[in-house]
């Protein structure tokens, strides 16, 4: 499997300038690749408690992500999935902690305890004061007295640098984390492993399977199940999570794996509201992608007790982009639609004239029928002569309701019927057409200005101008010469029609797929339409006078 | 493929009521469900103008996680991939719209045009003040004079939104947004298409293969290249982007287009800087997951000309969790790494008796070697005896440069031999256990105390308990006896190894993968070398004496 990665073994080091360069100069980075691999905060006030976390990359955005006011002071990286070593973890132990000291927060896992352990006795030999706390907040495997910890660490991360960040002192702030590390518990479970760039997918887990209780390294997890839905997935995790709980209220870190989607994620959420355990859960953080495994195609839910003390700290301000913060999750507010238009119907009214013009054109439409279909087949689907006819007969069927004396009416009115009665793009262009007309005449432009202001108006939405292979293009001249007549429109129209069959390049509409050999010679079926309603009314006009 | 779905049709609905139920009562739906699918500011100030937009789903966060203050008023849902409906659209607007009026903002694609163009024509036709702009920020397909719609929408919307927030007029906040749609550039790359919830994977891009100029809904790009290298994909992106720019500063907007992971993203970000185009990029947004196409392993950049105007609406704030704001990307800094510890040597001293204990100590481990080996070869991978006589060997080589005359310099020497002589968990355990044992001999406890405390310290790193089934089993009854002599810490050793074969539960360590069977009968390795040593020291001692 590719990835967006160049060497495998300069990855880290890439990805680190990457979040340094990006971080608005608030982050800086050690000057000791490859082998020190260290995030900093780039102004870092050694009056207060330095926060320095880390452990294996594939994580993102933990932990380089959390560094920053209110979090992280420091974030020691090694490579993808494995342990920062101890002169990396020493030098950015130094590199942040002053009189204050230090707390390390540190993941279960024999390489991060090792490696930050022996860098905590190399840094207090120097004379730093320095603390240690492991997470180990996964609740997968029941009985395990070491559990791994997983993203239930952002929740130490917080509670510790919000008071790192209030100035308390390092005894006060390791007991907060320690309280923290205790408290938060954390389930996760995913429908596919991660892929380590560089390395081929691992394909553990089965279609149609899922996985529970899974860690943050591809690691196998405690069960596969059949996979049904995700109610279900986070049933069965509400289900773990529960006997873990007291009876407080509670915040849930709703954490992306990496590779599920904002939508499934958004989902999650709200199964998670409904769930057996929604009415414990008054806040929640993200949904994010906080502490991934790579690509995961999974999630984890971790949850954290809310008491005054700790709910203060977990809402402080942490303005890092990968830190969502704390939100109260809530029965989703709803807000009544809006009354629809449909209810301000106009009277019928009367207007023998227009009446039988409207009738002219809806009979030009209903006996163009077949040719114009067979138009559309060289160039579409051979549809066009049918939804054209389907909504002529539709409108002559209804001349008698229609508001046929104001045209500031009608002309929204027959909008409205075509909206109704006639399919594809092009209805709702014509229902555009005539909908920007009436508001033309509403304010009190000619009937003439007021169809050129429909025609720009659905060129302004469809996109397509002159010489587009549209009904523009016949449309366009009809409407500039409409002023002399009936007949000097139908013949702009025809002559504006009939040289659609030489536009081979189709900018808009459904002939822009269609390659020029196909459409050479042959005339737009909507510019056609229109030329043969001009015609149709400029003899019906003619016989009628 | 599955996903963390529940009915296909339900997806839109059910991640709405998620996104609204975690916005921490900033956003509200309409009551419209299912074919109305609007997110709102649950608070809407009708005195400014409201930015809606919206399309089909599949793009989160885009659209409803960008409602908020400073950009959306609110997002109008289809479903995934496909364009909401009309009346959908105007309910948004009706919902939002006051006398200041309203701006749609829609991608370029046929069915968003012409669904909320009708809408936008039906809400003028209630008297509604909507202008609308048209996003065609993709330059993937050189030519095209009606490109597609993609990341570079999110410029649109911030540069409206901070304009409508400050209480712009509408023809004000429809000219900036217009000049925004008219200077985005946008292009995408992907190593895969998209997997559409309820279907299955598209394959269309070959594993080795990158497609650049791709868009949003995993329709096809416009070309298909070998994949090289997260650096060539940039260089592709950027000189495609380059024949764009004119002579200005630049923000990029790095999108993630769903299935990339933070890590590569953070590469890309490097690769970026790099590019050609890189002096020209002064600030960024993201990289973040912004305008996605599900789960597609891609991204997008997407640029924008930065003037005084334009960057303080970019820049403005939007509290949104969606939003990563815009930053100054800079070249990384680097912060000297601080100097090593290694630098403070202590100078050798003489101490004939502790010589001797030490000397003892090593030939006891040296003789065991074959032993520990055996024992370590039925729980584990049969290298103990060999990784404890090699250290030995190596510190009893060193014997003559070490501090012998001062404890709190020798135990800390001690712990520096090791680290560099003894491989393993264990090697780096010893090295905490001196280390600690310095630290209290320097803090004024006695010998046997600092040798106790060392021996938290490394339970404290490495978890084990007693009984737990490790070298704590002896180490710590030899300690509880030590003031009484050798002789008694020695018995209280090889008891407490002997104890060991009878743990079967082993909770730390290696030894806690192994079956019980396996475990019965034999004592821990680690134990068995205490004990040893102990033994050995008591015997050295009697002899001596």
């Amino acid at each position: 499997m590719d990835h967006f990665i160049n060497r495998k073994e300069d990855i880290v080091q890439q990805a680190i300038e990457g979040i340094v360069a990006a971080s608005g100069s608030r982050l800086a980075r050690l000057d000791g690749f490859p082998f020190v691999r260290v995030v900093v905060r780039k102004h870092c006030d050694k009056s207060k408690v330095a926060i320095v976390s880390g452990g294996g990359c594939g994580h993102e955005p933990a932990h380089a992500g959390f560094v920053g006011e209110g979090m992280l002071t420091a974030a020691v990286c090694g490579d993808v999935f494995a342990s920062p070593s101890v002169d990396a973890v020493l030098a950015g132990i130094q590199a942040v902690t002053g009189p204050a000291g230090c707390l390390l927060i540190v993941k279960n896992y024999t390489g991060d305890r090792l490696n930050f352990g022996l860098a905590a006795a190399r840094a207090r030999e120097l004379g730093l004061k320095v603390n240690m706390v492991v997470v180990q907040d996964d609740i997968a495997i029941p009985g395990l007295t070491k559990p791994r910890g997983v993203a239930g660490t952002l929740f130490v991360h917080k509670i510790a640098g919000a008071m790192a960040e209030k100035g308390a002192a390092l005894d006060a702030v390791t007991e907060a984390a320690k309280r923290a590390a205790e408290r938060a518990v954390s389930i996760g479970m995913s429908l596919g492993s991660c892929t380590v760039p560089g390395s081929s997918r691992e394909n553990r887990i089965p279609p149609g399977t899922i996985e529970l209780g899974l860690g943050i390294h591809g690691e196998p997890g405690a069960e596969q199940v059949p996979y049904q839905s995700a109610e279900k997935a986070v049933t069965d995790a509400a289900e773990k999570l529960k006997t873990h709980l007291e009876d407080k209220k509670y915040v849930a870190l709703l954490n992306n794996l990496g590779g599920t989607t904002a939508l499934e994620m958004a989902v999650l959420t709200e199964e998670l509201r409904k769930s057996v355990i929604g009415p414990r859960v008054s806040h929640v953080v993200g949904p994010a992608a906080m502490m991934t495994a790579l690509d995961m195609h999974g999630f984890s839910i971790s949850l954290y007790p809310l008491d005054e003390r700790d709910t203060d700290l977990l809402a402080a301000p942490a303005p890092l982009t990968a830190w969502p913060g704390m939100q109260a999750l809530a029965l989703p507010a709803r807000l009544p639609v809006p009354a629809p238009y449909a209810g301000t119907e106009p009277l019928a009214s009367q207007h023998p004239k227009r009446a039988a013009l409207i009738q002219a054109a809806c009979r030009a439409l209903i006996s163009a029928e077949a040719d114009l279909n067979l138009l559309d087949a060289r160039s579409g689907d051979g549809d066009t002569g049918t939804t054209v006819a389907t909504a002529a007969r539709a409108l002559a069927d209804r001349i008698n309701r229609l508001p046929l004396a104001d045209l500031t009416q009608l002309f929204p009115a027959l909008s409205r019927e075509l909206t109704q009665t006639m399919g594809g793009s092009s209805g709702v262009l014509l229902a555009i057409f005539f909908s920007a007309a009436g508001e033309a005449c509403a304010s009190g432009r000619s009937p003439i200005s007021a169809l050129k202001f429909g025609m720009n108006r659905i060129q302004e939405v469809g996109g397509a101008q002159l010489g587009d292979r549209t009904l523009i293009d016949a449309l366009s001249p009809a409407l500039d010469r409409l002023a002399d007549g009936l007949d000097a429109a139908a013949k702009a129209a025809r002559s504006g029609a009939d040289a659609t069959a030489g536009m081979l390049q189709a900018n808009a509409g459904r002939a822009s797929y269609i390659s020029a050999k196909q459409l050479e010679g042959n005339v737009d079926p909507g510019a056609e339409a229109v030329a043969r309603l001009f015609e149709h009314l400029s003899q019906a006009l003619a016989a009628n006078s």
